[in-house]
């Protein structure tokens, strides 16, 4: 996590005064089960909220008593102790470190996950409408590079769109999966603390009930979450490259924006480059990075060893943060993206009419002619086009194998760009519904 | 994919002759579609039909198609004209390759997914079922690989068989979101094909329709499947990593089952070692190692390059195989797991009571003594214990300051076994409901 | 390992027989030094190697005691008795199954590393043939695919040339580490083998011996070989998106040569596709997968555990196998690649002038106009001429700002194409010697 | 890279004013060398250095210019005249941004290489001094987690020094694969530098010339150095993992030094935990991760795109950082770490002189039994022991079989532990030298 590509809301929430907060409030609604439940006395869970409920967890005093405790839980506990006084005796009652740890990593992740759909409802938002603006801005449809048969533009929006709502499900998903609270104990069996107190602190953090965990909460939930964003930031490097690609000076049929003031290159003044799109592909490189670790954090020993911790320290901010600053910045190219119709046009046009080929193909198979040779006529015209040696309407035209089953006036209609946009209402019908 | 890793069924389903199977299948449903739309005679959907359904594809005869045309799809429609006669020039009328390509890819990636369901499930079932056998065996629970608190070894499987649920709703979801048929052809605009063509073929298939595809059903869908299957890798690791731990021979809680006539070591007769799961570990890398492959396959260029093709290739057969086979090898090594209670109850013996450090605490706290004098005077009794100088409640009882409060008649119970299983039950109803 | 993407002999490496023999030979020559120091005797060394030199190992038979035994060096050792007879008890004193495997698979990856090595001078053989036929043939380099300044053709070939030749010191490298030998008994302490058999076996073979083993030889030598290969194929990427790139339609500066019947599209007869660098995109992606597991191998439990063994199998093959056609592939590509170098001079006219930007900036400065200012004159008029206003020597000439410090007959020589080629002998004397 | 897990002099080496540091010093020499051909004033390349060698480069200034410029080398360079004044203009003439970015980055990376190769040495330091201190502690050695034979405790700590050895190797050759210079302008051609200044700058700062540039130094060169991180990182795990596992309560073997105060659990106070190795297993996790999108930035567009900056940003700081911090640990970890050789004995004997067994079997067949007879007897004796019905000794002496080769006088020299560690010296030699 760089200030680079970090956005102040996502930082935020894994600031540790955050995490202290969410610490104190695990501890203190656990207080009110324990009270409910006699364990502990009611007047003890009310001062704990009374002292601690706007108190300022003094992260400097925290760290330093864990230097000396080396270890984190404890030094926050000793901390809330000199804030609430002889009542914290009763925090923490029969609960263990990973308790505290675990949920509150459940309930960080679930906030990440809500600012992460929420980016992407952005995201789908910018692309819907720019989709519908150029739902039907003709342009060439690509496989290999090479020029295939003509699309519109709105149609690739359509696809980016259809791939990041396949994604808000995906998050959604994830969202639930990592949910859930664990107050079970030492090694999960409730041996000091009922099952109730569990309950309580769930409901109250918006968490699930972990149906059995073992001191921690079993780490495929978070793989799988990890898992999740590395195929977000894999989509949105395919957005990035696709715009990459229309940037190149020889396509040139968008362009990211570029601000008044910007400098494209300290040497070549007249440089105007993808950067935004670049450095999201960099960006989608680091989140898929970071899923084999979460994969590698499965496996822990028997009831748990904390091996996942340093992994979870470093990826839990730095995955969704990047993620985040990603899909914002995506949201930004694609809401101000510059996009060049005539260029388009001019690249349509430019292979002389052999978008057109495989229509002529289908209409010599349709006149009686067998696919092997229809694509042998098709191609022996369509290689003299290739070598520029003129037009392919025209090269038709004048080939008598072609003319015997599709006279010069058969032939014109099957280069019109209509036919191949016929269908765009219900592409659009079934994506944006 | 190796013959040692490999179950017949699922090797099955990636060999030429079921994938050409899977091609025809495509293409005789489109030609009954395209038939019904009046495209092309219903006299030529029925012969294709008739002379395809029972027909042999010959592999060999395709395979030297293809090393002349360098296509895979041109050189299957060659062999299938040989098998139909004239009426083959109706096939694959408006369609393109990746429209049979990532339609059958669809299908097998399906079935595949439906097989490792079953895996699961077979699985599952034997976790329950020991489970159960176990659901009161005490055995001592551990985090970072120290005597922590005691657990059952019921819980242990019961936690598994939590997990593997998990995995198979991922398993079941990842198959949805694999299961999508895309007849849109060049460009995946429709022009040449009618959308009701893909529509009738996605539900003689048993798919849904893709919304929006490019030529290529988009990549996102199978990243997400290969990073499940990497997830339920990785949990299978776990589980066999756990084996492995209590297999060792200061341990020896479980051994895998040994049979008749095998060797453990070419130079040491005594040795029984846990190699199965030991190859599951294995195993699980390699699957996980397939996911990043597949996360790179997503980001491809314009409407399609084929470079996504060499990888799923490889990892296609790869991961489906080798997952299908590490879940029946785990099923095996849990059903005939020999389980050794005695050991564990000596295990769990081993420290001197010192498992019951924290209820000490509890107690101690209870009675009044802050947290941390609580926890200082624990400590220093456990320490004496660990340092192998005695038993921890015959040194608690001659400890006046610990006496104060908890007398020698209240510090027995304290180490009672069935303190920690009380809610095994619960546990057991939220798992197994 | 996929027949598609393989080559006979780096496949037939990886064969049994090809194993058995190595074992064989492995076994025989260390009967050669257990005789040697009087543990066995000298006839029976004699009779293992006149009976085992030129036999046939029945793999299926070896297969059939194995399904028993459950272990393959010992039914390799069973299979080698029924050939040699009674004097087969001699074989493998006081070694360990281990001391044949890891031996065994340092001698096949030392000799994939050589095949492989071999693979590189044969790119780096054909891309020194092409840089120098192009060594001068101008194309505009570009930086974030928007023009930048001239290069030649060669250049680029030149730097592919450098970028192997690291790759292949690398590989040099790497197959000095794999190849060490290791007979040290089942915990590698020789307990029942004297270290001179050690070194015999490794002098023999043609490695060197392993400085201390554990039963295995460490898994960080694995480690980093499989990590070469992954770079290596990185490498491969590269050159193989930069043709990609160059022969997209809009580019069209080179092309992979297109074979007489050859198909494109089984939809656009036109197509010309960049299939095989595609693909080695793809076999990229793979081989790249391949590192982590290899990385994960490194951690073996204690003196070893055999999750290493299912991983090896896999990727000992696949990667080498895939690398190796990847190389071959790469080297047909570059060998045979169209190069256009009108098409080359058409792309580098098409800015107007653009890419002499920088020089003109430069002669401002040295004219005595601040940094700033020079920036602010050359990207005004460079602005119009990308808005496609008109050409930039023009503009130039017409700002009465430029033209107070150069002139027009000033600015004209700075728009000479050889300015940007006269260090090119240079860089080649670097890079070729 | 975060606070918790990073050593300063590593984090001071990727601080902003480090980096501005290495920049000016670049473009100082630059100036030099530009003076010296004439290109500028010599005075103007002394009063850059007049100015610059002292000053102070003011990070937040530089970084208010950058948000206007969105170029992070012109905001530097602005900032450098506001320090350097008129003469600032002869700066960086000829040059573009990433002939600075990337001899910097060269720098860092050589520097961190550096303190990397100096960790290496400390632990290196500190595994030979305690492998010397146990040379001749016996323990058992483990295949499979299960007692094979006896080693001793200085071979294993031998065997992390061979290890470390190499990764020290691998370390030097990756320092000097990344120490190289570009300064050959925007695509590099040298169009509008001359290379003798990029000779000049490489030999001031310490690197070697890039033989052929293109804007960018190629990023197969930083990709070999993270791999060989991973690597390292993978070491570290090994030798981490093999101390958690003698660390556990079953074996007890060594144990992580325990500093007064420190807390193992905030609920059960016996807990002593191997946390340092557990975290050094997650943190080669998260080294090893990065490898991957290293491997991912190789192949870069064209002349170069700017995908590899995020990337480097990140893992440029976070692997060394990390890794720095690693080695640092686990050389504490080694150096403070407690042995109890005692303990070591008791798990030695636990198998009642099973660990014997290939012993009796060599014996066996030396006496004149097949190899197949004296493996059946070996293991009927051998599995009664590991039933717990005896020792081993005892029942070879009682079975007839046995005694009819081997009678009970020349069956107990077998079980002699000095047997195993005669080559200890020999191992050491090689190792230590």
């Amino acid at each position: 996590m760089i200030p680079r590509y970090s956005r102040p809301a996502m930082v935020a929430l894994w600031e540790p005064e955050t995490r202290f907060r969410i610490w104190f409030e695990i501890e203190a609604h656990a207080c009110d089960a324990l009270a409910e439940l006699g364990v502990i006395p009611k007047s003890a869970a009310e001062t704990i909220w009374a002292k601690g409920r706007n108190a300022t967890f003094d992260v400097a005093r925290i760290d330093a008593i864990e230097r000396e405790t080396k270890h984190d839980v404890i030094a926050f506990l000793t901390h809330l102790g000199e804030i609430v006084g002889p009542e914290a005796r009763f925090v923490h009652q029969g609960m263990t470190s990973s308790d505290v740890l675990d949920t509150c990593l459940a309930v960080q992740l679930s906030r990440a996950a809500d600012m992460l759909i929420a980016d992407v409802d952005a995201l789908l938002a910018t692309l819907k409408h720019r989709a519908h603006e150029h739902k039907l801005t003709p342009t060439i449809g690509r496989s290999h590079g090479i020029h295939a048969e003509p699309v519109t533009f709105g149609l690739k929006l359509a696809q980016a769109y259809a791939e990041f709502s396949r994604n808000r499900e995906r998050l959604v998903q994830a969202r639930a999966e990592i949910a859930t609270c664990a107050l079970s104990g030492a090694v999960g069996t409730f041996a000091n603390i009922d099952p109730r107190v569990e309950e309580h602190v769930a409901k109250a953090m918006g968490l699930t009930v972990e149906p059995v965990s073992t001191q921690v909460i079993p780490r495929d939930r978070h793989a799988m979450f990890f898992a999740v964003l590395g195929v977000v930031a894999s989509s949105i490097e395919r957005l990035a490259i696709e715009i990459r690609h229309l940037q190149r000076t020889e396509v040139l049929e968008v362009e990211e924006f570029f601000s008044e003031g910007q400098k494209g290159s300290s040497a070549m003044p007249h440089k105007r480059n993808p950067v935004l799109t670049e450095n999201l592909t960099g960006l989608a490189r680091l989140v898929r990075g970071m899923v084999v670790p979460a994969l590698e954090n499965v496996a822990l020993w028997h009831e748990r060893d904390i091996s996942h911790s340093s992994v979870e320290r470093m990826i839990g901010p730095d995955a969704t943060v990047t993620l985040d600053f990603a899909l914002a910045r995506l949201t930004g190219v694609v809401d101000k993206l510059l996009v060049y119709p005539a260029n388009m046009r001019k690249n349509l046009d430019r292979l002389g009419g052999l978008v057109h080929s495989q229509r002529v193909l289908l209409a010599l198979t349709q006149g009686g002619v067998s696919r092997e040779d229809s694509y042998r006529l098709v191609q022996r015209n369509a290689m003299r086009v290739w070598r520029g040696e003129g037009d392919f309407l025209e090269f038709l035209k004048a080939d008598p194998e072609v003319t015997a089953v599709l006279p010069p006036e058969a032939l014109k209609p099957l280069f019109d760009l209509g036919y191949h946009t016929k269908h765009v209402d219900t592409i659009f019908a079934r994506v944006f519904g």
